[in-house]
């Protein structure tokens, strides 16, 4: 296969507002640690006002697993909805500046809701709580789902997120449908065990039916395939999906294909900001993936991806990450 | 002196955008490297289609000082003109949860301006060319100024960069009136070369009638009070002013008051970008000052300041300064 791209992904445009806070400030807002929650505008401005000086950068889940790929040199668009406003103009300037291509259409001025951001709380261990106001991408429309697009995509990367949405099991229907039609293969991230929660059942009908590479946590794992211990968990997954990718922290990735199941080792990293290390590792596993590596070296090229992510504050790689893989002799 | 603020700081209210950049893509573009430059709407457009992916952070010279000396617990307010837009509540967001009162209104949405920014293109040597986009910062205007803010002033801090603009003088001399005529004291950082250069009769008017204390790096201070040698320079410089403060980069900062000089040393630092250098100096240098410190304990403050502040990407400092000044043994 050598398609126009090699891989599309599909997710909540997002910017993130990024803070340090203490341990402190997430219980006295009633901020459960580590998880993504959806807020409104009224709980996004309340807490905006509590918390402390912040950083802007572009975000969104799949966002910068694109950003990653392109930043790899590989062949990449994103679809997600922005609206012509100054964050919508920074978040389609960063995707674009990092080689992605981006044209989905722009809410256009008139459109009660903002751009989406999402407030992304960093305590000292590093661990992030984000709390997310959707604005505009929760609106991504079927008719914002170009099927030349799909075709023309090896790989569609799907953001689990972005089943919160009134059109978005349609959009992302609209989207398989294409893909497949035209020989591609479609992949699809957890995001989140709560999210995993709010949509089991069309989770798992997605995977069943259309899922040819699934990526998640074990926190993910666990809530989408309930079983006594984690092999258990993945063994349920590797019976419905081709390709199983588990990530484990402080214990790297699991992936499951073909019966056999590899193991790559995390890199130790001191964790300044864990945001987007999900993001990064599917970023280097697509990466190597499209390029024809074997599924190890897949895993390792996610984990180094992750590592460098996961060392500074932003969910964007900051260093080339094509040397830190040749340092690691994965190319 | 205890009133209601150790200081006030009036500028360029600015949000910054932060792009590595390789020094060819400086070359390419006609941008001279470690200077600030004004740009207009077309370029600031062109440069942001060229440049690479970037993030957005508070900026503005006076408002990172004013940040730092509310980060050390200090009273501070800062006066400065954003508009009602989505960078414009970015910036009043961070500089209130600093600590800084701001009160100064809002260009309102019908204005023709934006928002200032500050494309900051940070080279791999740390060094940072600055494309400034003043938008409604331009338009402060002496209404803006409130003469009740400027009487509690025990300082005011007035930023170079401001001369820019048409009504700005007179903002200027209606602050300084108000803050001298209550017994306040008037600072002046001289912000760039080009600046003094565009401004040389004018600066020198201010500084022998109005300024107490002056802060400027070598290359402000030569196009200021040209002479054969820095000495010559920064002696005629304090023969006008009770104090001046001229930093020296790695070779640290001298302060030259009643006939003595004192010289601090710089604190050695891997210079990631050197953005906010200077204007965290000044933020060390006032706390220190309006906590009652010797000078060159003062000039200390300012070094550990700086320090912190280039040692990461963004012109606001991100660890506790104060620890920061205990572990040096300087409070």
């Amino acid at each position: 296969m050598n398609k126009k791209y090699q891989v599309v992904g599909i997710g909540n445009a997002m910017v993130d507002v990024l803070s340090q806070v203490a341990d402190s400030f997430l219980a006295a807002n009633n901020i459960d640690k580590g998880i993504m929650q959806l807020i409104d505008t009224e709980r996004a401005a309340e807490l905006y006002g509590k918390m402390g000086p912040a950083e802007e950068v572009s975000g969104g889940s799949a966002a910068n697993t694109i950003a990653g790929i392109a930043a790899l040199g590989g062949r990449v668009a994103y679809v997600g909805k922005v609206k012509d406003d100054q964050l919508g103009a920074i978040f389609v300037h960063d995707i674009r500046a990092q080689g992605a291509d981006f044209d989905t259409p722009l809410a256009d001025a008139s459109h009660p809701a903002e751009t989406g951001r999402c407030m992304v709380l960093v305590s000292p261990d590093g661990e992030r709580s984000l709390n997310t106001y959707l604005g505009v991408s929760e609106f991504l429309h079927p008719d914002d789902i170009d099927e030349s697009l799909m075709a023309a995509a090896e790989w569609i990367y799907l953001e689990g997120y972005r089943f919160d949405g009134p059109e978005s099991h349609e959009a992302f229907a609209k989207a398989i449908n294409a893909c497949k039609a035209a020989g591609g293969r479609v992949s699809l991230t957890l995001s989140d065990p709560f999210c995993v929660a709010r949509h089991h059942e069309a989770f798992h009908d997605l995977i069943r039916d259309h899922v040819d590479l699934l990526f998640c946590n074990v926190h993910e794992m666990q809530a989408m395939y309930p079983a006594t211990d984690l092999d258990a968990s993945m063994k349920m997954a590797a019976a419905e999906v081709d390709i199983v990718v588990c990530t484990a922290s402080e214990d790297g990735a699991y992936i499951l294909t073909g019966g056999e199941t590899e193991h790559a080792e995390a890199i130790p990293t001191d964790i300044i900001d864990a945001t987007g290390a999900g993001d990064l590792f599917a970023a280097g596993f697509l990466y190597g993936l499209t390029q024809g590596y074997d599924m190890l070296t897949c895993g390792r090229m996610g984990c180094v991806a992750a590592a460098e992510v996961i060392s500074h504050i932003g969910a964007r790689p900051e260093v080339d990450l094509m040397t830190l893989f040749k340092e690691r002799g994965l190319v």
